[in-house]
């Protein structure tokens, strides 16, 4: 069967929307092959048929399912007999806790550090719809945040602190194998580290301890930069 | 069998220790009978038999446990016929991301509210030892809170938005029934409410909602105030 992922892309390449990378290691979860096809902020027209205007997007045989959340459990639905993306009730439960953290706590943290470094990094036909649409969510111009950058680094250290201190103590936020919740948070730090300019980690960190711990179990040791 | 919990008081009686109200709803969790003895902070040698200083101590028969997290796996040890506190390994891995955010982003959130409160509200034999022990913890006298209170509140609406949202969407953390993790974070909103001399949330908050939720699962409907 066809599987096949838009992914949202930089100028050079770089593969680096967090909601993408959740679904890669989910469809590496269930052990699915797949296909990318590099995908560019203002080609809303490519996922017409999606009925929307943002990736990710899954084609999965005649499927077209999008939004990062409903492909997860599309995929649970639609392939029980691999590995279960969310385990028993209460861990889904408790996932979703994750999922509202890293979205209302961490990327907004992360974006403090990011954006103006995204926004550069853009292909020049996706530049102008970024920066109307990051500008309305964050309030601010694109340049005043290289100034305060000290400011966001000290703020996003400050949210990491509990979720450091987890993976100090056990290997994944899942537990022994990561699962769901790890994707989610795997996606926002894989964002922050792929984009930002300057490095989020601290050689022996261990959030750079875990997302290594993360790849290696799906078998993508070395598919990104190591920091 | 004999069952008592050391549970921190105010000078009024008000039992406010979020860590001794995680003990009470997994007590309450796994069915089990207990009374409880008021204690203070200063008073040390009360616990002298649990190897330590602090409450939570649980006497459970022959049995001293001393801190919630160790309590809570003797219970689910010690009673595995009862309902688990925990679910399956990976809500357990789960639920300890859940602890780590409680104690690292949400207590230091609620403390810098109610902490010069508290110091009102305590006994005077324990208003010095308190005072020196938090002062020395979050860098500031005691008589600067209440200057900062509203920027207090407003951090601390910043850290509850992922739970506001998430128990927006379904009835507690672990989904269906409340568990370990939903007993956590209630001992934090707990001891925020009940010490509190500003509310902290408004009529109709998801967080009131969950709170009234988790205390009539186990019939404790009307112990506390509701706001």
């Amino acid at each position: 069967m066809n599987r096949t992922l838009y992914d949202l892309t930089a100028a050079d390449g770089t593969r680096f929307s967090p909601y993408c990378w959740r679904v890669k290691l989910a469809l590496a979860h269930k052990n699915l092959a797949y296909e990318t096809i590099p995908w560019h902020f203002t080609e809303k027209e490519a996922l017409a048929a999606s009925g929307q205007g943002k990736v990710p997007v899954l084609l999965d045989g005649a499927n077209i399912v999008s939004d990062s959340q409903i492909i997860a459990d599309y995929l649970e639905r639609t392939y029980p007999n691999e590995a279960s993306l969310f385990g028993e009730p209460p861990a889904r439960a408790l996932s979703m806790f994750v999922k509202q953290w890293a979205e209302m706590s961490l990327h907004p943290a992360l974006a403090q550090v990011v954006v103006a470094d995204i926004h550069r990094r853009l292909h020049p036909k996706d530049q102008e719809y970024f920066r109307l649409t990051r500008e309305a969510m964050l309030g601010r111009r694109l340049e005043e945040f290289d100034a305060t950058r000290h400011l966001a680094l000290e703020r996003l250290d400050l949210v990491l602190r509990p979720l450091r201190k987890l993976l100090t103590d056990q290997a994944f936020l899942a537990g022994e194998a990561p699962n769901w919740a790890d994707h989610i948070v795997f996606g926002a730090l894989q964002w922050g580290r792929l984009m930002s300019s300057t490095p989020l980690f601290q050689p022996g960190d261990a959030l750079l301890g875990w997302m290594e711990r993360v790849l290696g179990t799906y078998g993508l040791e070395g598919a990104t930069p190591a920091a």
